[in-house]
């Protein structure tokens, strides 16, 4: 595909017959940039010509036509980067706004130029900027997921905290769900987890980053993040797509809030799923999350009941690290992660990435500190080449996790 | 079902085995409340138990398994109202957040009890507050879309606007993909279009409510939205989907904005077009809109080439006009309406509605203004029981209306 900096490529999957594809190309081209063409004055084509879309490609990707007489293409348009401002608002409106509700059609491909990438703001901190503010190095980071918040209080929450932070967790995360603040505000769990972890420091060496759900009206998010970032915070959890992408990227921009953002993709299901609509697993929560400055993202692994497949998993973790002007993410596949299953996590993501568990941890029979510890062998031993089985004669919460769900080969 | 006001009850189409359904539920209705329950010890569950969710029913509703042994069927769940925010982003993030990545599941029904209904705005104006406005009661409203905008400079855009509103438009619309503001600021072109208006109402003696597209920064939309209502704005297009539900209802639910909110359905495809995935549209465009305070719903009629199935766009319509603690939303069907089409429109839509128009208007042969009389003069024929085909002898520009694009029966 030839490029330009000029342009934003933005591919769709289509199904169409083959003799509408390169009306219907046309028509996006000029109907969603500048409106018509043909009907416009020499004098106003030349003025307005800079602001027209291109039609890049045309690429039929199915072996032939259906019996209705329809394929599957690939359609690229090229959009002039001068017709937006650096927004999501601008970006998705214009590329998959009204086509979105265009039949079948897919958001398969999104070539942004770095001159215009370069004025989002990508992760503050990244790979890099999260083991400096833990000091952790050449290995995989272990995060904790609550098991439950709602309906505790902040006595319980604070124990159940603890209880994490002893079994080794780099990161401990809020559950996504917990946006009352009935029994303890984000503020105050911060504060009341910060203590704790002055007490489990002692014990275990380590730091913790606590990832505090990022919740509230959308207009007092900015103001409260801050807040949340000079009480000290470890990571500020959120629910960017029922927040909105841009919300995200201003958060991510903002000199005032020094914590790492950590995306997490609920929601992000009904807008990747489905085969023929929607917007591809690997340009939402992968392209797009880092371009708004998603330091961690949180995507469905390959291993759990909620999955993607692999191989877009696997696209999904290039776009969070191919190199370009922003920041490298760390990926945190989620969703049924048990000890067993850490080597071959190793193997598929090298070191640079989170082992994220919750019921890998709370469902450990002598409860999560061991649940923590047992993943924390686990990763010392895949790090080392030693076989879990073999570990486990060396670590009794290893031993018992590999008995409650065995070892993945 | 079995309704209280303690509890939202979210209804998921899924496709699964038979007898996975009721675990299914279960662990819905628990996993995405308090986390876990038969673990818990007796006197945490009796504390806990008002923020657990409830499976409410399970039906299904195929005729029979598939031959891979699964059916399609429709479980609710009850999440009790106490562990939400008055918020679409706990709204979302509990009912379709985790879920949405959850394998063939759609989320088809939505009960959300008054009492909580009621911490959401609504419409600020709905049909009634905007007729006030305008002064026009008993019609269907006309609207005219930008035909383009992206490249023109103010005063080109103005002279297009008096084009527009020389027809008899009573609402005229940017072009939602106006992001851009080399040419002319939001602020600017509302001071030239009310300026402009001043002399087209001379002529037309009719006042019109120009719609302005709301771009820029998230954080900056509320300002913008106070100022470009002071400006004197007759509407404020938002592109929701791309910024956010959330946006929405607390542009609506401040005070200092006092003009009508247009929400565009931009982006909304990537949600509810697939039919295993996401968000139902009468869901997404009409109840969340409404309930987030939307005036004016912009959706795909059932007329164009972008179009919703009918009896869809007939639920979406319902979910903004059923008695309920919000105002009554005005629907604009849109995409491929022409003067032919009118009559139907009344006929499906009552009058309370607006006509929605852009190149029914500008693909006129004599031009955007004769264009807008060819509307007019079909609204009038048709709420007079007059046949177009009659009351085109009386209308040069419906007479050559219906000579381009035909009438609908």
């Amino acid at each position: 595909m030839a490029q330009s900096d000029a342009y934003i490529y933005a591919t769709y999957r289509v199904v169409d017959k083959p003799n509408q594809l390169q009306a219907r190309a046309d028509g996006i081209a000029i109907g969603l940039t500048v409106g018509s063409w043909t009907d416009l004055p020499q004098s106003k084509q030349d003025s307005v010509r800079q602001h027209c879309g291109i039609v890049a490609s045309i690429e039929e990707v199915d072996a032939g036509a259906r019996p209705d007489g329809t394929v599957t293409a690939d359609i690229t348009i090229g959009y002039p980067v001068i017709n937006f401002t650096p927004t999501f608002a601008a970006l998705l409106t214009t590329v998959f706004g009204k086509l979105s509700m265009d039949g079948l059609i897919k958001l398969v491909g999104l070539q942004i130029p770095e001159p215009f990438a370069r004025a989002f703001p990508g992760p503050k901190f990244g790979v890099n900027g999260i083991r400096d503010r833990l000091k952790v190095y050449n290995r995989p980071l272990l995060m904790s997921i609550f098991k439950s918040c709602i309906g505790n209080n902040l006595d319980e929450l604070t124990a159940h905290f603890t209880e994490q932070a002893l079994g080794g967790a780099d990161l401990i995360k809020d559950d996504e769900i917990f946006f009352t603040e009935a029994y303890a505000t984000p503020e105050a769990r911060v504060e009341a987890y910060t203590k704790a972890m002055e007490r489990t420091r002692r014990e275990t060496g380590k730091d913790v980053l606590y990832a505090v759900n990022l919740t509230g009206p959308v207009f007092e998010l900015r103001d409260r993040a801050r807040r949340l970032s000079d009480l000290g915070a470890g990571a500020l959890l959120l629910n960017v797509f029922a927040y909105g992408l841009d919300v995200l990227r201003e958060l991510a921009a903002d000199p005032d809030i020094q914590v790492p953002i950590m995306a997490h993709p609920a929601v992000s299901g009904a807008l990747y799923a489905a085969p023929q609509h929607g917007i591809a697993a690997d340009i939402l929560l992968g392209q797009l999350l880092r371009l708004g400055g998603a330091d961690i993202v949180i995507y469905p692994s390959p291993y759990g009941s909620v999955t993607l497949e692999r191989t877009v998993g696997q696209q999904l973790v290039s776009a969070l690290r191919t190199p370009g002007p922003h920041n490298v993410c760390l990926p945190a596949p989620s969703a049924g992660i048990h000890p067993g299953l850490v080597p071959i996590l190793l193997q598929d993501m090298g070191v640079d990435f989170i082992v994220n568990a919750g019921g890998g941890i709370h469902g450990h029979p002598d409860g999560a500190t061991a649940g923590g510890q047992a993943f924390t062998a686990a990763i010392d031993a895949a790090l080392a080449g030693v076989p879990l089985a073999e570990a486990a004669n060396h670590s009794e919460p290893l031993r018992k996790a590999l008995l409650r769900w065995g070892e993945a080969k």
